[in-house]
């Protein structure tokens, strides 16, 4: 974490100094807004968040919700979403208060005695070690807090608005702010009153009820059918022995169990089957399941275990099924049109629960958008660069949407039925890196590139989000995950992964280095404000395929250790070296012989991947993507 | 970390529920008061955090400053305050803030041309591998800031009463409330207020100038001169290279310097040695050393290398010497009396800068003295348990400076006056436990047993701290520090190292783990009130020498899943196996064959070994110690 260097700071380092926007930002909403978003559940307060670090952009987050979520709906956290959470600061401190899954029990009929049910298998739960981060289960109103955290601690020092709820909106075309946004008070005393807003932007991030996807005309689309859930959070007392383990459990009868331990060491979640539900309301009886109906079933299939329920925090019948709408914005013609109005998480896409990707992909809904609309309204991006949200998140709705469909027959397979009695098991383990959350892999546009030079780094797969390894940086001798390093700050990053030549011998990187922060050419130079420091758009890190001990940083090029702040204080910390236990050339297919440059979006995923040394392709890679400080937007 | 078990948390679980005095906590300081802590430096805060959990004791902690101390002094964290911090719920958060110390660079004058320095050695920090923790540097300031948090979110709900300042004591020998306390407002607007409460105890915890010391009329004894710093926190620009490395630095002219990079990557600590200054003031000039003439004189050291100071954190001329007091209470005579007021930290023992021990030292002060005033006053053991605190810690205090000193010699040694080259690196290494603060070893005493069993468990010294190792919790296979899910919750903990027959089969352990919860004569029998829960004073852990898959959780004895809170719901979280790869019978020489029980302090020192299956020996050690509930602890 870097501070100081601004001042001496005395209390807590994760408050930034407030700037633009977050300096006498006024409680209540102006009548002017840049980004409007709408609803703070995990897609709102993702994009709030990552707005946050923009305090130009003077973003609200509105949430018809009087209060803070108290009881949270989702709580399966995807590796890829703890990676998140470690750019936004807070991966530590909510694996601290999470339940972690290390290993699932599947739970079958006995063989020998098929009204009892018997553990099958334990499969584990990551065996390729596809990540560094644990798969975690946590109430989704705490992932909202820490969020909501971040966003009052960061520049903008936003808070959500809560009480307020989206009614409609209108696209007027005016220049400056198009929309219209009608509001209505939801909180007590103010119960009605209603409102209008100018909005440049507005974001929808309001649940599978979506108003802001009506208001647009975008329609969900998917299985008539939705599959209904009992699900039950309890504290009770129980003879099953994997109670505070992941289990899928199978009843002869067909009946079965998703049970998740949740944080805290004793309360569980169960999601008890109750089958397809009809649109046509046919199946209106299982709609409205009663606890203890649930909690029945849930003892049958159980047998010969029992849970003997103490509390309960929470009970619905939870009924979804797979819906998506072709669009996630306004825009039908994304060659001569760009956005105003965007869609995220459950207000375009739905998943089963069984899956547990809601709240992951919503997340990352935001987490795509957020950067976007802040280089967008600060002016360093052309609004074309808000057509890539859609087109880059619709499809990864719809992969997930294939993915979950054949997951979920899986799982309501009865065992009998399975061609292989390993079937599933089999697919939990050889699909791991898809519910993991790392599946993701974008094509070719404005901000992923063509693979012509993919061979220098093949672990580093363009398109895919920037796979962390173990470094040493050099100034302090510190070993660390390189890209833990990057935060939710919205730069972009160049890492740099020198040849090994060594550091100050190397004058062909040194050239390169000086056409990085002194060529008009140079990104580095064309994008950044003359007033701001040199790595203000660019985060730039290098890379030795040296120990730590071998590389000189006297030697480095300033390039890499750039000034920053008030006092103009050197920035060492972007320099690396070898980890040799874990050498980051070799496990991300590099050649030390030849090096590589990795260029990666503020949301982590790998944009391109170029030669050491490219300084036209460079060039020309964001050419498109950025605009040059005073140059029009339009 | 466990909640839930009193029902749905919805927010922070962190916070605890307040009980006791914490419900309703008046905002002014009470008439009378149990425990009156005066200082909220880092061995005041560190007591009242432990004692925040003995919710029926009424706690209240006096700081004559107004507000938090914003400037921190001390800096260095050795590896046992992380340990601690872990056990007070922030160790992984003040890791992320901090600067971690991973090697040390020693620059001497250059050889060839002695009128520079040159780097000569680079050691590893901690080459043995002492702890899981690191080596931190982090301000003060927020240390105290996160025992605040914790004291805050505890069910006593203690906050530091600023702007009161501690006079003056009497002790009448009232056998409720001997003591009479003097106080002064230091409040704006209630400047110079002066009144008078009652308190049972009293703790000095008011630095080395403590008028609570002088009211019991200890002195300081020790070294007649003190060594003097200039102390300048600094943000600058600069050639030296090891900027962002801890360093030694030793010129030709016999000028040294202690170096020390501080937390946020830019700001940095200069120790530069100003040299002795005599008690008689003779050397007043020293006092006054300026900042310009302190940075001077480091330029003059680190030639050719320089420092460009761009802006001062701090800056301070810290004269300090070995300097302790024979008792740390207002006992003379411990075979007849037991204390009322206790002095700890820097009130009864000060050290030398260099060593970096005084922070740390002061911590493990509030750290051993805060849980025995608490089981004291909350009638749970005799007041002679109290007696412990000066015998157990003077006698570290005092061997820290026999350290401290040896260390300061050589430090400032020239180098041509040593005897071989590398004597202060071989120190350094040699003795890294030291520094570390792990070399603490309490004498067989009241809450020390004695050695006769220790063979059974080599690895866990008793006197010693405990050594956490991995271990596997088998409810959910989490791989965890067995030490690690110690909380300073203020209990007693017996680990019950099992020996090598199966859960379920062995029936010696069986029969033990029934004496242990329904025995009269077991201690968790005898001393845990009836209406609390059987895990309220003793927290027992078992750890199985077999694999975590080999444990079949539903043939563990109850002894090691007690029911807890309203909902008499089972904690399985007691339950641990071998991690393979890990193994901490072999880590820590307990014969699997044999077993063994380690009983271990709350405030995480080894009390005792003994035989796994032991009764009468267990129950004999506990005797004296603790009160069966109801029972008068006079
Ligand atoms: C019972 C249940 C269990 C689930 N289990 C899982 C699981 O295990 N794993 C998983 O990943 N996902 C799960 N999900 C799904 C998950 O909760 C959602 O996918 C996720 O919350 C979607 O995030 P979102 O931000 O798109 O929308 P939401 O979380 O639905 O947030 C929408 C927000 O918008 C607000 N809002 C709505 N309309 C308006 C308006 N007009 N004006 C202002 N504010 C408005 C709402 O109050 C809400 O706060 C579960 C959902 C439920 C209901
Ligand atoms: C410049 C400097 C540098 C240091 N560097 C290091 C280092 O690198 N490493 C290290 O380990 N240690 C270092 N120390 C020492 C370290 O700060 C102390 O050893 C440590 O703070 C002692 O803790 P304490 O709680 O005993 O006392 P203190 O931290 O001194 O706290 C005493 C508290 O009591 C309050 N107080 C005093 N009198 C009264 C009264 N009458 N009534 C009410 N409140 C009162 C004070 O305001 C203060 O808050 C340094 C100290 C200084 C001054």
């Amino acid at each position: 974490m870097q501070f100081h260097h601004h001042g001496y700071v005395s209390g807590n380092p994760k408050v930034e100094p407030a700037a633009g926007v977050g300096i006498d930002r006024p409680d209540d909403l102006p009548d002017q807004i840049d980004v409007l978003i709408v609803g703070a559940g995990p897609a709102g307060v993702t994009a709030a968040a990552q707005l946050s670090q923009f305090p130009n952009v003077n973003t609200r987050l509105i949430e018809s919700r009087p209060h803070r979520l108290e009881v949270g709906q989702a709580d399966g956290i995807q590796a890829r979403s703890v990676e998140t959470f470690q750019a936004f600061g807070f991966a530590g401190a909510i694996t601290e208060e999470a339940y972690r899954i290390t290993e699932m029990a599947v739970w079958r009929p006995d063989p020998d005695k098929p009204s009892h049910i018997a553990r099958a298998s334990v499969p584990v739960d990551d065996p390729q070690g596809i990540s560094e981060f644990p798969h975690l289960i946590v109430n989704q109103a705490r992932v909202q807090d820490y969020f909501v955290e971040f966003m009052q601690n960061s520049p903008a020092r936003i808070r959500p608005d809560y009480g307020i709820e989206f009614v409609h909106v209108e696209n007027d075309g005016d220049p400056d702010y198009p929309l219209t946004v009608t509001l209505r008070d939801t909180s007590a005393g103010r119960e009605g009153e209603q409102r209008t807003v100018r909005a440049k932007y507005l974001v929808g991030c309001d649940g599978a009820h979506s108003k802001v996807r009506k208001a647009i005309g975008r329609e969900m689309r998917g299985q008539q059918a939705a599959h209904a859930w009992g699900v039950v959070d309890a504290l009770a007392v129980s003879d099953f022995p994997d109670i505070r383990k992941k289990c899928i459990i199978q009843s002869k009868a067909g009946g079965n169990i998703l049970h998740i331990p949740r944080e805290g060491g004793h309360l569980f979640r169960m999601y008890v089957d109750l089958g397809e539900v009809a649109t046509d309301d046919a199946s209106r009886s299982i709609r409205e399941t009663s606890l203890e109906q649930t909690v029945a079933k849930a003892n049958e299939i159980l047998h010969p275990y029992s849970i003997d329920i103490r509390d309960i925090g929470r009970y619905s019948v939870y009924e979804v099924g797979h819906r998506l709408t072709n669009k996630f914005d306004d825009v039908d013609d994304p060659a001569t049109q760009t956005p105003n109005v965007l869609i995220t998480g459950d207000a375009c896409h739905t998943h089963s629960a069984k899956a547990g990707q809601g709240m992951n992909v919503s997340i990352q809904d935001g987490f795509n958008l957020g950067w976007k609309l802040g280089y967008v309204v600060d002016g360093r991006s052309p609004a074309a660069l808000l057509n890539t949200y859609s087109e880059e998140r619709q499809e990864v709705a719809q992969n997930l949407i294939d993915f979950d469909r054949e997951w979920s027959t899986l799982m309501a397979t009865r065992e009998e039925d399975f061609d292989d009695p390993g079937q599933l098991e089999d697919f939990y383990v050889k699909t791991a890196e898809f519910p993991a959350g790392f599946m993701t892999e974008y094509k070719p546009s404005l901000i992923t590139g063509e693979t012509t030079y993919q061979a220098l780094a093949s672990g580093f797969p363009i398109g895919k989000r920037f796979k962390s390894a173990p470094v040493v940086r050099v100034c302090d001798a510190n070993p660390l995950q390189l890209g833990h390093q990057a935060r939710a700050d919205g730069r972009w990053r160049i890492y740099v992964f020198a040849d090994s030549q060594a550091a100050g011998s190397n004058t062909a990187l040194a050239d390169w280095a000086d056409w990085l922060i002194s060529s008009p050419q140079s990104p580095v130079v064309a994008y950044t404000p003359k007033d701001r420091d040199t790595n203000h758009i660019f985060d730039v890190k290098v890379v030795y395929p040296q120990a730590h001990a071998d590389v000189a940083i006297e030697t480095v090029s300033k390039a890499f250790m750039p000034r920053t702040g008030p006092f103009e204080l050197v920035d060492y910390e972007n320099v690396f070296a070898l980890d040799p236990a874990a050498d980051i050339f070799e496990r991300r297919g590099i050649d030390p012989a030849k090096g590589a440059l990795v260029i990666v979006r503020p949301d982590q995923y790998v944009a391109h991947v170029l030669p050491l040394g490219a300084t036209d392709e460079l060039a020309a890679f964001f050419k498109p993507i950025l605009l040059e400080p005073g140059a029009s937007r339009r």
